[in-house]
């Protein structure tokens, strides 16, 4: 370890990780987790402890048309911004890591590089904005990276303010009601964007590495399926007269699960995670079930496969069990590849800092997927115990997080200066890849 | 057709149908059904309505302790009474049938026999009371036949008031919110019950027969299933490592199709009907599945033999799946058998009228099947259009429901000189035959 790194580490360590730990308290669940769906009470909670924290140190705080809070830390009058951040909101039931762990490094970050140019020590050509994107989960709004791809152009601001969660509560209402529907338009002019998060895998872990350079992610869509039968009496209904679409919903739920078996191990991943049934009632044969499945591998040609098999096999299913079956594609993400001098600088810097770096993939989608398309981005991974995300039992070690604070640090401080200027990035895909039928 | 027949027809027609199809409305649905789950405000509009309609005649109203509304008709002060009547509520998207016609029957029979002790044509040794039996639908709240088991006993009236349903509210928190929570007892020594429904099943219509009288009814249980793996994210995890409730309950809602096909046709009916699902979100991988499973059939021996193959392969799936399942039997319902002298009683008055009828079973439980419990009971079926119930096509002509009325009327009739005094009954049954186990 270098002298520089001790010296950053006690800096950093205690403020960082009081105040994550702190806003890891803001819906607690009692195993561990967090409870703070977008736009929630919980999630407001969150938005204003970030508020809170920049306003204290006299950064700016504006709100966009979609619910993304930036703090703004000006060090060169109308220059372009590097950004940085992740997302507060988290899954139902989910960990205290995912997204906050992003959020809460780069204000630590910023409060460190905001010091070393007031020191004399950085000499920066862009502002710095710290950002917590609205709905990176999408679990309570589809789909997700919802204000991210709103920024970055890739959905529609005013379609996504009309999306309703279950209840019926649209974005725009919800987001009113926690009051964080803004009128800014956020940053301006980008030169670079950083995002460091749990790796949701168990690669860094098996290997015993630090940190993870993403290069890419994998190719990922998701279809809605809707099973239409017909409501009947489950006691005085013949079998043979029943049409019961929770009977043709499992076997779509169990058709998306073994399709991977037919492709090498692990090279396809595809469930079903929300499932929506009427009337459910103990004593009535279901008369529709909506479904959502979830298709990822880094092959787009495998996934392309495994969707085209599925649709025939929904409709064998609908024939048998006499019923319809309607099935869509939506939420398609192409293969996304982070520029390589992102890549090169995240190894400098781990090799500066004395830290074991690798390059890797990530199939979990990102705020960094979507700003990608519009800034040159770098995308950083720190270990996850056992890789499970998305549940209470997420686990970082309070070591693995300080050495991907003080790496972002680094990395933005880099980017600060204006090391990635110029460099190639995917640009804004084509709409017939990224085509979204929203509910 | 006989001439009194005739003129009963003339008589109790048009006052009939207009009120049954008003009540219709209440609670109607776009498609033809009506949607009254129990102790809803469309609930609350249908009790209202019986309650004008009995105290328009000076009939006494009443509500007992668990929602059950009683009308009195005071024949002989002091006597027994004869109890008739089914219930206002429904299926979520239900039909206007199921329940409501036994009610506006019994209340127009009652009517009926008003004038004819008025008029001296009867001299009844009993009174009559109509009733509306709270929740027999147990939609909303588990288990069905709610208020006539309370009242006959058969449930424990403190604990039912617990009972909640998916929002957390409980029965007595509901019943007070309609103001139909009463203090009264309910009719206090009964001399028999009747009660006319829909079939629920095409025997009738496929044999062109008027009338069915409901000799006994299936042996039911329940089994509520929980299926316990472990969240995780869709994207990030490796299939391998998912331990998927979801799956898991996908595939015990097959198991409990299937198990169908291992006896003769039609001898067993069996679905899964209610399903919650834990946390559901598109993209995590679910937690936690609670199922119910509602298995029917003639012969005992069959519900039990598939039950035990039942909790045998769930077991397995559990250990194919690394899941934690555990299943529980419910709601066991043993065979009934209604008097005998009940069903020559229906035989004898359907020769009088020149209606067709045949002996038959019921699939669907019923409030007579508690009833039948305490006093003895008769239940009369008419057609039912394709058999179709719990749901919004649910049909029986016009035509029909007046046979049925008119039956109902004469059944009454006879029940109030005491043609069934001193019948067998079942009585209660024993404890281990009839556990409950509430949500």
């Amino acid at each position: 370890m270098t002298d520089r790194l001790a010296q950053l580490r006690d800096d950093l360590e205690r403020a960082f990780l009081r105040d994550f730990h702190q806003v890891a308290t803001i819906g607690a669940t009692d195993r561990g987790g967090v409870e703070r769906q977008a736009a929630t009470d919980a999630d407001r909670q969150t938005r204003d402890w970030f508020s809170a924290f920049a306003r204290a140190r006299g950064w700016a705080v504006e709100v966009d048309g979609i619910g993304n809070l930036f703090a703004t830390l000006e060090f060169v009058p109308g220059a372009p911004a590097i950004l940085s951040g992740s997302h507060l909101d988290s899954q139902p039931r989910g960990g205290r890591f995912d997204g906050a762990y992003g959020v809460l490094a780069a204000l630590h970050a910023a409060a460190e590089l905001e010091r070393r140019v007031a020191e004399g020590e950085l000499t920066p050509r862009y502002n710095l904005v710290v950002v917590d994107w609205f709905n990176e989960e999408g679990s309570r709004f589809p789909p997700s990276i919802m204000g991210s791809s709103v920024y970055a152009g890739l959905l529609d601001r005013e379609q996504i303010l009309g999306v309703r969660d279950l209840a019926g509560t649209t974005v725009r209402d919800a987001l009113e009601a926690i009051g964080y529907l803004g009128t800014s338009g956020g940053p301006g002019e980008l030169a670079g964007y950083a995002e460091v998060h749990i790796e949701q895998g168990r690669i860094l872990e098996r290997e015993g590495i630090a940190l993870g350079a993403v290069d890419s992610s994998w190719y990922t869509q998701k279809i809605e399926i809707d099973v239409i039968g017909e409501q009947s009496h489950t006691g005085a209904t013949a079998m043979a007269d029943r049409r019961d679409a929770l009977v043709g919903a499992a076997r779509v739920t169990l058709l998306v699960r073994d399709i991977c078996n037919e492709y090498p191990a692990e090279s396809l991943v595809s469930s079903v995670g929300q499932i929506t049934v009427e009337p459910n009632s103990p004593i009535v044969v279901n008369s529709r079930v909506h479904l959502v499945a979830d298709l990822r591998a880094n092959d787009p040609a495998i996934v392309r496969s495994a969707r085209d098999a599925l649709m025939a096999r929904f409709q064998q299913v609908a024939d048998e069990e006499r019923l319809e079956i309607v099935a869509r594609d939506f939420d398609i993400r192409p293969n996304r590849y982070y520029p390589q001098e992102g890549v090169a600088l995240q190894q400098r810097v781990a090799d500066r800092l004395g830290l074991s770096i690798r390059r890797m993939q990530t199939m979990a989608g990102h705020d960094s997927v979507a700003m990608n398309t519009i800034t040159p981005s770098v995308m950083m991974f720190v270990p996850s115990v056992d890789g499970v995300s998305h549940c209470e039992r997420e686990f970082t070690s309070d070591g693995d997080l300080v050495n991907g604070l003080i790496a972002l640090t680094e990395v933005i401080a880099e980017l600060l200066t204006g090391v990635l200027d110029g460099v190639a990035y995917p640009g804004v895909p084509s709409t017939s890849t990224n085509e979204s039928r929203l509910r």
